[in-house]
Order: structure tokens, then C-alpha cells, then sequence
């Protein structure tokens, strides 16, 4: 696949072509009100936060230029419909996870996480410093977006089972609800995968349509209410490890704002993405500890499971290794990921375990 | 030690107080050059990368309603002397580590970085979201400051040596630069510790003045050429787990600004909090393996070591704890590293943990 079969086989990539031809309307020194659409209902800790995060920011710094309208998914259009949204113009920004879209592009799936890839830290410094950021931009270009980092749950847990999983054969059969590649290598593990937003997650575990289901971590997760369905939660997971909201402009609006109202919003995505992350990190262990008091089951996975996860990580990624752009973005991403661990394995890792060695001593 | 008595023995409270009774310049409707001044020499990497990349960003949103200009140290004021300069009005901005002015109030410590504190992602998760920049804001009122995080070092190792260092013996007489209450502690091991600018560390070192010195980490201090001096280079250390660098500005020209300006500086030092983390963490690693392909032998402290930094670090902290708005922030930033640790153990770890097993495998 290269991006011209893309655009020739998405609808999308179409409407985008046609609409960037039409007269920019000069905005830049009114005031206007842009609608940004989410793929979470309101209220949704940690995604729907970095949204309003974001939106306060941004409206904060406008003073009145441009202000920011949320619509929470279902409002203006559906939570996964929120990129064709803009990348049409019928809205103007989207707030969401952008490995929702790796079936417009593979690509996609690296910007909000992969399997055994980067992780929140990892993720950042490849964003701004790896090359990772203009990777970003030329994906968004196929589309007609302008895209940029803003948010990141942190890493993510296993999830949540409603039984052990000792052994790879536990995952046989299993309805499981997890996205992106993620959810492509657990499917090769024997698992039945779904992907299914965020909002309808509680009503699918509760139903028995799937057994169980990853979401964000212990603080979004326990508002969601999954410990009173699930008993057991794994608490490192191989397919999340620091996934990345993002907000995407259609580039036509990015085009007709003012260079400085463009580097507000850039700059209110970024602040944003180190709030949302701070955030998640701040708040999971006393809302995982909170589980636990109402009977909850932390769990690791084995090595065995980890060992079978590797293998079926490699395999799904492997499948799209035939699109170069995906080639490319998979190895600048990788590259800075090891970069970082180089450092940080001898650094902080040597430090953190110092610090609780002598701490507990 | 109360503030009242940290406000009469210093000039600078005196001078403050003084400031703020006189009438605001209205300038928020027109256009005005500030003058942030900092405590190293243009072009410093990490340190200066961090407030040009704040300047910039400041700049290019506020479209000609303020303009930040840049003094270095020694241009203005020394590398010390921006504390006071800022404080009295006799700049605008600074921008330093608050370790710097712990004589001025020793809670500034912990917005830097102190032994055996906050890693670099722990300092973000306190500060947003566990009453880090409320404390630290209680600590500006005292000295007619507006502060905030505006970049990070990231883990910052335990510095270059001339000789290698085995036993706690080996560190009795060392002529040491390092600031901060890690310099404190590491002054009770039996060193003799000096604070210096960063700017004349090189000199210090070729002069034999001192023996060693710590800086910011291999990409900053590659370019310092402090291998052309030392030998040894022990890459974790206990004494900045993860440095802030922060922006301060004097609280009457804070206050003259609109919202709208006071909103795009407050989220363009965060917007370069994660910029400049990220930033030593992805070239740290590479410039260790220039240094080390230039002679350097890289090294880890041996338990006894730590063990001995873990006694005179207490030690050194404790010295401070009769001040009670100290020991208020120091309560606050050990909850709030201990429950981000409580839970990045458990995810983060165990994650690269297994990345890094099973990618070796």
C-alpha cells in the first residue's frame, strides 16, 4: 500500500482533495467558534479530561480569536466517525486516539501506541526530537489533517478478565475487547477481539457480549465501574505503553489561522499531552489500591503469556510492513524508543531502585 | 525559620515589598519588551535549549503584544543574581534552577530537584496535579514571584571524576562542584563541595580548582568537554533524579499582564517542561557512547555508596525541617513520588522489563 492507493480507495482522501482547492475564508482577525468532536462521552476521566484541558487552554490563550466547542461523541457525529468528520470539514477538529484510524492508515496505529513499542516518556521524546512529530504531519497531509499530540493515559494494564490467564491457552476463545494493533496480536494469540468505543465498553462486559476489556488504567477504569463485572486485573500490558490522544485540525481551518493562533494551539496540545500524562501517573495507585479494597485481584501475566504476546506482536505489525510509510514511522519510532531506554536503564531505572532499596531498608 | 524572618534577613524581601506598593504601568494594551535573564552562557545545551525554546514559543503566540528578550548570565547580572534581580524589579523574568536560592528559602530546593526525590515524570505528576504549583506559587508570594516549571534535565548522573570511587573513603577531601542539597549531602560524606556557574566549571576543572564536578548529563556535558579532563563518569546519581528549570516572573509585571498573556506564558513553561525533558532524554544516550568511544569509562555507584548518600542526604534535609512551609513541600513532593512510583512499578517496569527480555531473546 502506498499513500496514493490510499486516498484512491478512501472516500476521505477524496473529499479532502476536493475541499482543499476551494477559497480559504479570511477569519484570521474575526472571531469565530470552531467545533471540535471527541470519540468519549463528557465526563470520561483522562480522555474526555485532555479534552477540556485542552479546550480551556486553548480558549484561555485565544481571548476571544477563536474559541473552542467540544461535542462528546454521539453529539455531532460517532465516536469513530470523528476523523472522516474533519478530515471532510464537516467538523473542524477531532479529540481522540488515533489508532481508532489505522484502517485509513496503518500508519495511525503509532501515534497513539503499539504493542512492546514506546512509552509515554519514549513517545515524547520521539514526538519532538525523533522525527516522530513530522511523521505526524505527513500522514495528516494525506488527509487533509494537521495533527498533533495531546494527551496520554500512560501506560496501560492487561485489563480486566473474569478469570486467571496463566497459560496462552487461557486466551482461546476469549471476547475481549482491545484496538489497534493490540488487539490484532491478541487475536492472533486465539482470543476473540473486538473494538468497540470507549462509552459502550460497560454495557458490552455487562451483557456477556465480551468477557473482558482493556480501557485506560485503574483511575479511568474504576469510574467506569468494570471492578463490579471483572475480578481480576492484570496490571502491565504488552499493547499500550503510553498511548497518545491527539487533536486534529482540518487543514484548511489550520491554514487560515494566524501563525500565532496556530502556535497556541500547538503549544496547548503539548502542555496538554504532559498534564494528561502527570495525570493518569498521579492518580492510578491510589485508584488501583481503591480496587483492591472492593475485592479486585491485581495480577501479572506470566512470562509465558508475555512470551506469546511477543510473538503475536511481531506477526500483526509484520502484516502492514509492505506500506513504506508504516516501515518508516515503525523504525524512527523504535530507534528513538531504544535511544531513550539506553539512557534511562542506567539512569533512572539504577536510581528508582536505589531509592526504594534504601528507602525500604 | 518562618517567612517573616527569611523576609527580613533578605534584601530582597525589602525591596519587593517596596516594589508592589508602587502604581502598575498599564501596558496591557500595547506593546512591551520584557527581559528574562538567565544563570548560564548562550548556547549551553539542555539549560539554554530550554529558555530559547521558551522564548520562542512565548513569542510567536503573543503576535507582537510582548516580546521576551533573552540576557545571559553576565550580561545583565551574574548566574546567581537573577533571584534578586527579578524579586526587585530589576529584570523581568528569570529563567535558572531554583536550587540556586535555597539561601533565599530552602523550600526552593524541591523545585529543582533534591536527593533521593521526584524523577522527572514524578516532579510533573506532583506539580499538576499533587499541589506542586500551588506550593510553588506560596513560595513566590514571599519573594514577589510568578513561577513555573519551564523545562527539565531529566535523571542527572553522579558526575566526572578523576578517580574512580569505591568506597566512601575514596570521597574524603574531594574537591566536588555540585549544588543544592545533594552538594549538602554530598559535603557530609567527608567532600568539599563548591557551587559554581555552570559557565566556569570547565575552568575550574582545567585549573584543578576542583577534582570533579557534576553538570546535567552526557549530551550537555559532552559539549562542555569535561572528557577532556575527567576519566570516570558514574551515570546515576542520587542527587537530581530529574531537575526542573523554572520561569520566574517579577509579580508586578505578572500582574499588568491580561489573562490572555498571562495564560500563553504559563502554558508555553509547560509546553517546554516536556519539550526539554524529552529532549536530554533522547540524546543522553548517544552522547554517552561518543564519550565512552573517547576514552570515558562509564560507571555505577556500588551499594555502599548509595548507602552512604542515603545517610547524609536525611541528614541534609533534615537540617531544614524546622521550617515549616519546607517541610509542608516536602511532605507533599515525597507523597506524591512515592504513589506516581507506587504505580509506574507495577506498569512501566514491569512493561520494559519484559520489552527488553523478550526483544533480547
Amino acid at each position: 500500500m502506498d499513500r496514493r492507493s490510499f486516498l484512491k480507495n478512501s472516500a476521505v482522501g477524496g473529499a479532502a482533495a476536493a475541499a482543499s482547492t476551494l477559497a480559504a475564508p479570511a477569519y484570521a482577525q474575526g472571531r469565530r467558534t470552531l467545533t471540535m468532536v471527541t470519540s468519549v462521552p463528557d465526563g470520561f476521566a483522562v480522555f474526555d479530561d485532555a479534552a477540556v484541558h485542552f479546550v480551556d487552554v486553548v480558549n484561555a490563550m485565544m481571548d476571544g480569536q477563536i474559541t473552542i466547542e467540544k461535542r462528546a461523541a454521539g453529539q455531532l457525529v460517532g465516536a469513530f466517525e470523528v476523523f472522516d468528520a474533519v478530515s471532510s470539514g464537516q467538523a473542524d477538529i477531532y479529540h481522540s486516539a488515533d489508532y481508532y484510524f489505522g484502517g485509513q492508515h496503518p500508519g495511525y496505529y503509532f501515534f497513539t501506541a503499539v504493542p512492546f513499542g514506546a512509552t509515554g516518556g519514549e513517545m515524547t521524546s520521539w514526538y519532538h526530537h525523533g522525527g516522530g512529530k513530522e511523521l505526524h504531519d505527513e500522514l495528516g497531509e494525506i488527509f487533509n489533517l494537521k495533527s498533533f499530540f495531546c494527551g496520554n493515559t500512560g501506560h496501560q494494564p492487561g485489563g480486566w478478565f473474569n478469570k486467571e490467564i496463566n497459560t496462552a491457552a487461557d486466551l482461546q476463545g476469549l471476547k475481549f475487547r482491545m484496538p489497534g494493533i493490540g488487539g490484532l496480536a491478541l487475536g492472533r494469540t486465539g482470543a476473540s477481539i473486538q473494538n468497540i468505543p470507549g462509552g459502550e465498553i460497560y454495557q458490552a462486559l455487562a451483557s456477556g457480549a465480551i468477557d473482558g476489556a482493556e480501557w485506560i488504567g485503574p483511575f479511568a477504569d474504576e469510574r467506569l465501574g468494570f471492578q463490579e463485572i471483572c475480578e481480576f486485573y492484570y496490571t502491565s500490558g504488552m499493547h499500550e505503553p503510553g498511548s497518545v490522544l491527539s487533536a486534529a485540525f482540518n487543514r484548511d481551518v489550520w491554514n487560515e489561522m494566524t501563525p500565532a493562533q496556530q502556535a497556541i494551539c500547538e503549544t496547548a496540545a503539548y502542555a496538554t499531552h504532559e498534564w494528561s500524562l502527570s495525570q493518569s501517573n498521579y492518580n492510578n495507585g491510589a485508584a488501583l489500591a481503591r480496587l483492591q479494597s472492593q475485592g479486585v485481584k491485581v495480577m501479572q501475566f506470566s512470562d509465558e503469556i508475555w512470551d506469546a504476546f511477543g510473538v503475536a506482536s511481531d506477526e500483526a505489525l509484520n502484516e502492514f510492513m509492505g506500506d513504506e510509510l508504516f516501515a518508516r514511522i515503525r523504525a524512527s519510532q523504535e530507534e528513538a524508543a531504544q535511544s531513550v531506554f539506553n539512557w534511562t536503564s542506567i539512569s533512572d531505572e539504577v536510581f528508582t531502585r536505589q531509592r526504594n532499596r534504601i528507602k525500604a531498608g
